[in-house]
This record gives structure tokens, C-alpha cells and sequence, in this order.
């Protein structure tokens, strides 16, 4: 008999490392040259001179808008992100009844019900002026959701926002119920730019995928808030963060560092799996940090360079250096942002890159679908196991 | 400078079909023979011989029940449905407060409010038998979540599962609030069989991909509900009946097969992606639907017919035999199943794939990443649009 799949004749890496799934115009990650660009443009450059509203743009309408059309970009953000007073009942009501689950999984939650509240059409059957419309909606939603739903498990009233503030500005209102300062919304901003987007990671690709199905784009959306909140994924810098609390002090890093590469552990908060040198993000978040001028700023500053030397010692062919986790939980600390709205603060920004990945790959009509290799016991037709319980 | 990209240089088909992403036990789909199987077994023997309580434990554990075991089995799934009153009442004000959206949308918040009030562990930080009572309660929840959405919809309260029932009489007893026929129950239960598990269609790999960032595992199912309710994967047997319904009587099939290709439109409910020729699922769906012997059931046997031939003639290279869709809606709604919840039926049997198929991928720890051609104007370090509005 005859027993060749149709699947499976073509052999990938495990995870699909480096095999290229999708054409985008969206952006890449050169990890070689440790650079990274959104669509034409440096976005480490970017996140120094640019504010994430232009950045916004220039995902999802595919430019950097002109100075004149700024303000107007901004009065639709702004329009964007508000709901009516009974919608914003019924998403608290939903957040409420989400019980203690941490802000992402509410997050999830709220933005499931969301998109079945605004009736967001299946992309399939949506023109691109829908489609850009339901993206703006949901991703623009997503920073009240987050700081709405750590304010209920705090047992504050959530706070609405204050678009005059800007972006970074009203979102840390939200959650901190201040106002910030200069220095915290330009460091906040440059970590916000510089994570909209960086490849097919496990969310967007994710996102992409359940795009490929022409469902409604915030089911893409909540789909790539489930791989966020993976462990492997978009967990690290509270993980980076805690590590730090653990060491303490400087000069106890080196000892820290040797007892986790001995015991097998990864070091949090150093290497990547794109970059083999520098990550180009850390680089500017170290600088934001030592900017900052925070005691965990100095110490996550001697404790990278005590922990480099122990890499560099058990691992000299492959450089180990701080990664973005690492001083993205320094940088937002300094900005007030706690521990528990780490990841849910990093979903504020990728939501934007996700909804540019959804649109793009709504263009195209081709369903994710692929093979597998099947490795258990040979199977035949017409075995069914007879002898156990029949129907 | 060098641009070369760390990404891309394995190019793959569109969709990665054809493409072996991952080594699988579950099962496999042989296109070309006409054949598929769930682990060594014939599927569509499983479906004529076995209920979907013992499917369901060759899926998640790995071989059917022992006799002795089945009775054992069942009240374990029985007590994985269980909830107690206060997270009953939660997940209805949930369910309430998500509106009017079709039961697949609601059925995607309530078990995101369902995964966190459970407080359900990363994938990562759970061992075996934590991650099989939660695959569990995941999919054992669906079939209560589903009718008691789709009750609140039509205004009635949600009916308790009926164990003594089994898996199809509870299911069909809490839709409709009727006891099935005996005919019924044999009839969905071979519908629900047949569509456990089949391959890695969109919306199993996207449970997949979830999985391996080691999230939890409901975030997991949450996104695969995304992928099933895309039109292009899930949304199917609704719409074959509706063709059905169009047509109205066989002797006008022929003329309305012809406008569909004339138009360029899909012909719904004939063809599918994998099976060059006859798909196993239908076959055995169709001589159910002629056992069942309704109106609508003969006039989809001749429809078929009438239709088969316009095709043949049109793409005599390419048979299209009539897919599982096809007959899917007429056996569902034979069983009293409305249309609108044909997709959120399909959803209570193939979340035990997905449960099968998370579990399997939480045992390797190898992440999705994949690569992707970046194709939009030339990117280089430093280039930031100078010239446009500054932060």
C-alpha cells in the first residue's frame, strides 16, 4: 500500500527559524548587522525622534505623516479610543467578572467581548477603509483595557483618557492616576516605539495566521494576546527585573550569574535568538536608563557588565549581551509602570505592528495550512481498534 | 553594505502548505488515498463505531479506553464540565455582556473569562497531569458554553449538561431543550467524530503556535476559536446550506452550478485543499444524511449529482467531489441544529484536537518564529525621515 503523505515532503527548522512564511513591507531584522527597521526607516532612529503617533502611521497607512496632517492623525486616535458610556459599562462589567486573572488575560478577555460589541466584520467581507478603521479601534482601545483592568484589581475606578497628554502621556495617567514627567513620557516612548514591531515573533505571527482565515480582526488580535502572554515570549522583563531585586548588588552578579549557567538556567535578561551581537534595542534602553539616573538604573548598569564577563568566560563563541527585556524593566520602573503591567504595557505598543501585519496579510487570499510528519504507529484504513468498547 | 537579511533564505509555498512544521503522533491526513487517521486508527471507522467520549481519550491520552475504563472515563469528563453556581453565574454575566455577537464570538470571551477564573497555569510551568486536567475542563466546557450562548440569545436560560445522556444527547438536549432520537444522536455523534481532528488547518496551528510560548492552555483554544470563526476555515456548512436553500429544487442546480463558475465564484461545499478526490468525511456523512432520509437530505443527494457533472465538465483535470461541508449541514440540521450554530458545534468537537494537539507541542519547548521577505523600499541605519514632525 501505498502510505506517502501528501504532507510533510518538505523539511524545515524546528519553529520555522528562518524560513520565510510570509513578503511583508511592513519591516525586518537584520540580527546579523543588529538593526531593525519599520518599513524604510531605522526604527531605533525613529523611537529617538519620533512619537509613537507618527509611528502608528507609518505602520498601518505605510508613511510618516506629513507635519500639517499630524494633529489631524492625533483627532483620530483620539476618536478612535472612545466608547460610549454604556460600552464602557458593559467592557467593565466583563472586566470585573474576569476575576483576578492577571491585566493580560482580562485584557484578552475585554477585547474578545469588544470586538463582538462593535461588530467588527470578518476581513473577508470588509473594503480596506473598514479594515483600517477596525484597526485603529482595537488597537487604540487597548491602553484603557490594560490600565482599566489593573485600576479594578487595585479596587480604584478606572480613569479615562486624556489624549491632550499624547499617547505616552495619558496612558501613564491612566495607570498611575498622575501626571507624568517630561523625562518619564520621552523614555516610555522610546521603549513603546522601539517594540511595535520586530518580525514574525510568536504573536504576529500568530495574528497572521488567524488573519489568513479572514476572520474579524480583533479575534487576531486576541489570538496574538494569547502568545504574548506566553512565558517564552512576553514575559521576560518582569523576570529580568526580579532577577535584579535577587542580586541585589552589584558585586554579587558574577556568583548570580555562574550559579545559573551551572545549574543549567538561562540568564534572563541576556542573548536573543535573532541577535548574536548587539540588540539594537537594549542599546538605546540602556541608554534611556542611565539617563533616568535611577538606583536600579546603576545597578542594572554594573550588573550587565559583571554578567557579560561571566558569559563572555563560559561562552566565548557566542557573545551573550543584554537583551531588550532587560532594560525595557529598568526603563519602566523609572516611568512608573509596575512589575505586573510589564507585558501588558509592551501589548500597548505591539497591538499597533500586530493590526499593520493583520492588514497587510488580509490583502492576500491564502490560508495558513501546513503539514506535518506523522511519527506514531503505522495506520491503515479500516482499523478501528475492534475489541474496546463499541458505540 | 551588507543587507543581507538573518531571515528568509529557505523560501516556502504560500500558506506552507506542503510544509512539515512539526513531528505528530495525532494523526494524519493521506489526501491522495482518500484517508485519514487519528493516531493508528481510521478516523471514519473511530466515527462508525465509536462514541466520542472514547475518541476523545484515544486523542488527549493516546490509546482508546478499555472496556472496564469507559464508564470511569465518562465521569471523569463529566466532572471536568462541572461548574460551581458562582462561576456559572460569572461566565452567563459574561456571556451577557458580550451582546449580540454570533455564539463562536461569545463562545471566544467566555472561555477567556473561563481560562483566567480557573486560573489556569502557563503551559510551561505545568507538568503533565496539571496540563491534562485542564485540556480537560478546556473542552468539556465548550458544549455548555456554546447552548447557553445561543440560549441567551433566543432569551431562554442556560439548560445544565445531562451526563446520563452522553456527550451528543447532553449536547443536543441543552441546543434545543428536547431529548434527541436515538437516530439523531448516532447521526451527530458520527458529524462530531469525524471532525476531532484534521491536520494542521489554520486553526490547530494556531493553537500550536500559541502553545509553544509555553501560554496557557485556554489562551491557546481562544485562538484557535479566532481562526475557526475566518470564513475561509470554519464558516463553511452554513453557507453550503444556505447554497442548498438558493437552489431550492435539483433541477435547478445544473444552471446555478454554471453561474457560480461563470462568475468566478466558489462553488461552496465542493473541493477541498487536501483531497484530490473524494473526502473520507463526506462519504460517510452523506450515507448518514440518506439514512436520516429528510426533505433536505434528498435534495442534497441529487443536487450533488447535478452539480458533480457541471463541474466535471468544466475542470475535467481536477475532480471536485462534494466536501465535508456539503453534507455537514444537512446532517446538523437534521439533528436540530440551526444553522447559526453549525460552526460552534464543529467548535465542541474540534477543541478536542486542539486539546491533543497543545498538549503535544507543551512537551517540546521550541518556539515559533519564523522569518519573512521584506519587500518595500530599502532600508539603512540612521534613515529616520528626517524633514517630517519631530517629537
Amino acid at each position: 500500500m501505498d502510505t506517502r503523505t501528501t504532507h510533510g515532503p518538505l523539511s524545515v527548522p524546528a519553529g520555522l527559524a528562518g524560513v520565510a512564511v510570509v513578503d511583508t513591507e511592513i519591516g525586518d531584522v537584520r540580527g546579523v548587522e543588529g538593526f531593525f527597521h519599520y518599513r524604510q526607516y531605522d526604527a531605533t532612529e525613529l523611537a529617538r525622534t519620533r512619537t509613537i503617533e507618527d509611528v502608528w502611521h507609518l505602520m498601518v497607512r505605510g508613511s510618516l505623516p506629513e507635519q500639517s496632517d499630524s494633529e489631524k492623525w492625533r483627532e483620530e486616535l483620539a476618536a478612535a479610543a472612545e466608547v460610549s458610556p454604556a460600552l464602557r459599562r458593559r467592557l467593565i462589567d466583563v472586566m470585573r467578572d474576569s476575576g483576578e486573572a492577571d491585566p493580560l488575560g482580562v485584557l484578552r478577555t475585554a477585547l474578545s467581548a469588544y470586538g463582538g460589541l462593535i461588530d467588527a466584520s470578518p476581513l473577508w467581507e470588509s473594503d480596506e477603509s473598514e479594515k483600517q478603521q477596525i484597526a485603529l479601534r482595537t488597537a487604540a482601545i487597548v491602553p484603557w483595557l490594560v490600565t482599566a483592568a489593573f485600576s479594578l484589581g487595585e479596587g480604584r475606578q478606572p480613569l479615562d483618557p486624556r489624549p491632550e497628554l499624547g499617547f505616552v502621556g495619558s496612558y501613564l495617567w491612566m495607570l498611575t492616576g498622575e501626571e507624568p514627567t517630561a523625562a518619564q513620557v520621552a523614555a516610555l516612548s522610546r521603549y513603546l516605539c522601539l517594540t511595535i514591531d520586530h518580525g514574525l515573533n510568536a504573536s504576529t505571527f500568530t495574528a497572521r495566521v488567524i488573519a489568513s482565515t479572514g476572520a474579524d480582526l480583533p479575534a487576531c488580535v486576541v489570538g496574538a494576546i494569547g502568545a504574548l502572554s506566553g512565558p517564552l515570549h512576553g514575559g521576560a522583563p518582569s523576570r529580568a527585573l526580579a532577577a535584579l531585586d535577587e542580586i541585589g548588588t552589584a558585586d554579587r552578579a558574577a556568583d548570580w550569574a555562574r550559579r545559573r549557567l551551572e545549574s543549567g538556567g538561562r540568564v534572563m535578561g541576556f542573548g536573543h535568538a535573532v541577535y548574536r551581537g548587539l540588540d539594537p534595542r537594549s542599546e538605546l534602553l540602556k541608554e534611556t536608563a542611565i539617563e533616568l539616573d535611577t538606583p536600579l538604573a546603576r545597578l542594572a548598569v554594573e550588573v550587565e557588565t559583571e554578567v557579560v564577563k561571566v558569559l563572555d568566560e563560559a561562552k566565548p563563541d557566542r557573545p551573550l549581551r543584554a537583551n531588550v527585556e532587560y532594560y525595557a524593566g529598568v526603563v519602566m520602573a523609572a516611568c512608573g509602570v509596575p512589575p505586573a503591567m510589564f507585558t501588558a504595557t509592551f501589548a500597548t505598543s505591539r497591538v499597533i505592528g500586530w493590526t499593520a501585519h493583520i492588514l497587510e496579510q488580509s490583502r492576500g487570499r491564502k490560508i495558513f495550512r501546513p503539514g506535518s510528519r506523522y511519527i506514531g504507529p503505522a495506520a491503515r484504513p479500516g482499523q478501528s481498534g475492534d475489541g474496546c468498547s463499541p458505540v
